[in-house]
């Protein structure tokens, strides 16, 4: 059975060894939403084309944070990505933005968490911009939806995990 | 009617300006969840006991990233806080652990993006250190729970968000 | 006479102290270019209503380095910014994309490298989306426009620096 | 025709996909400079070997920014650098100092930005350790000087950008 | 009797709540020591003349550690440094390099720790630049000197702690 | 005779070029210890079993700083840890408390000073979580103990540094 790999046997939190790791082409997947009010829907929706872009600073604050999660997250490995992006698919009837993490690197771990906290961060961002509007807003169903390349192989969502 | 404050009358993105502002104490408080598959849910409890401490790894990260919240949101003004904690709450029948992250300062804004971010590192750090055992585990109900001070004065959330 | 204040008497470099300071109303505005070619002038112009956003995805760098300034700069002081902007003006003759840099604070020091830190890295950045069309875009013009508050009063740049 | 690679089809700022490059040994050269009043020229020249040396906290400045690059240009992918040096030279007709930049990796991707940012935030320290005897410095000029290595081959910029 | 202020009565590690303190005018001064082969400090001291200046590198170092001195250890607050310092004294018989680091702020708790970590830093960068020439140099006798401001007030250590 | 590397022919501080070295394994031991007051060590004891976990938050504090280290030393290269752990171990009689950080890496250059800035972080944070007991803690003895890789091949110290 499968442990909790980040403690050595007296229990140190460590990070895991991955020296003996063949350096592979790696990429993961992640996605998010946060709902929103009605009004805050229809202020990013226009917003994007008029007035201020909402999406397109949640956007770059995604790719950063994807960039800094071994700073952020403390077992996590430093990995040099080779490509990142973030985008945004606007559920209206549910009044959701969805954000989608991509993220790729040819190294000796995988990069979900890179790909999670690009998704996480971009939706605070988003929570940042509207709170003056709602303060209600509620981010969620956080998930890997794709991981590929290392010694575990692919991994892929099957459920839909939010709707 | 509110509307974005992140943008000038132009549609450039802005860190609002706060300089007339009031230094006042304020504090926030934020949760969310993570649902985690039972032998992950099972090796967190009995690991903060014996074997190697998850939740408290992901209290440490969950108060750093607070800390880091400036310079994770594009436009958040940086602030000093004067208090962060991040509490679990192990929810074994649905198999979730909620992070609840508070925190204060005395400043010119809130403090609910500080908390928010919080909640979500500290939330990322246990997929990351649980993910060799359960790559499906989803974050979720992340939202404000509760906050105080500034000329907007208390928010509380009054449905529970998560269930 | 004036002398080089980050020294003391035996040439250390130092953090000048500013413990017995009053804490002031305090802003500052710098301002620089980026002299482009044609094509690019023409790609950013367009860019910014239909394609991609390079002026956006600079706006938000600018803004998130000023609030880095003084971990770039190694004698400057951290500051709490009440507010920063940064914002484009085409010179379509000159081939050239000015970017201006507004900063505020109430604090002990100025904010006129802040204001000088997010121009540069504003204008690095549009230089790095531009760089595929064009290696040649050259930098300049970079200086202090005006800065208010504190001992030293109102200083306001009398000439052009640019043009 | 070439084009802005920083956006997807769709407009999206990304991270360039750079997945399937060669990891080849690279360098660039970047420079630029201040220019300052007689007083600054003279302090900062007598600086370096009597009283405070300017220019030594300016070299060790430029090099940590020019580690610390992707953290401030949104869309630059992460490089571990295998050499890194700030220059200066003393142009005492011209009344200014110019820094010079040379950076090396081993990587998928150049160093441009890399010399670039080195460049402009070791000028930034000279204007930051200055200010106090003078405030109306210029940094100007700052461009690519030489880049080598990668598909696109040697890049020498053939006239002087700033005399 | 004095206990751990670092955790809350179930355990959890916060970071102090000092939200009612007042801000009063605080400093604190650190010191270590670095022991080193006679080559080496011999190099040491020649350099700062006449090669390259380690010192001066090392002092850089340590006082933008100071500043970072909140994003190190986990539990301590940010506050905004008014004044920081890092000077040398070279002891020849010993073959020691001590480091002394004076920080000051006006806060609502002291910056021990801020100066202590920037002892830490410079001395390590001593290391650093010269462990070409020699692996076994030890850091040691890192202690606070005296601290000034606050509730505790004054503190002052009485022996030394190093020689 | 060796010299001092990080310096060029004009006294430049540089980055080493690291270029044209060959990618190997590598490993380096560190250690150091804080001297701690009896009540002190007996709450560090007792608090890893019931109350709060400053050896937990230290070890964690003490990976990030070992992950963080490129942006401490001025002239370090960045590299990508493939292992980092943090141990403590118990010296009652001496009442002190041992860190030793061990990290690999494959890659250009060694990771001593990772190893000894995560020694001296995980030292600090006990430190900053114990003072409010006692101010008079030193650290010292912060040595490396072994390095292993590379063109210089092994280091080993035979000496006990601390005892």
């Amino acid at each position: 059975m499968e442990e909790l790999t980040h403690f050595d046997q007296n229990g140190n939190a460590v990070m895991v060894d991955v020296s003996e790791k063949e350096e592979t082409k790696r990429m993961a997947v992640a996605r998010g939403v946060i709902t929103v009010s009605r009004p805050v829907f229809q202020a990013v929706t226009e917003g994007t084309v008029k007035k201020g872009d909402v999406l397109g600073v949640a956007q770059v604050a995604g790719i950063m944070a994807a960039k800094k999660n071994s700073e952020l997250i403390p077992m996590c490995h430093l990995l040099m990505l080779t490509s990142c992006k973030v985008e945004f698919i606007m559920h209206e009837e549910a009044s959701q933005i969805e954000a989608v993490c991509t993220v790729k690197t040819v190294g000796k771990t995988g990069v979900e968490m890179e790909a999670l906290t690009g998704v996480s961060v971009a939706l605070l961002t988003i929570y940042d911009m509207c709170k003056a509007m709602d303060r209600g807003m509620v981010i969620g169903d956080i998930c890997l939806v794709e991981k590929r390349g290392g010694k575990s192989g692919i991994y892929r969502r099957e459920d839909e995990c939010c709707d």
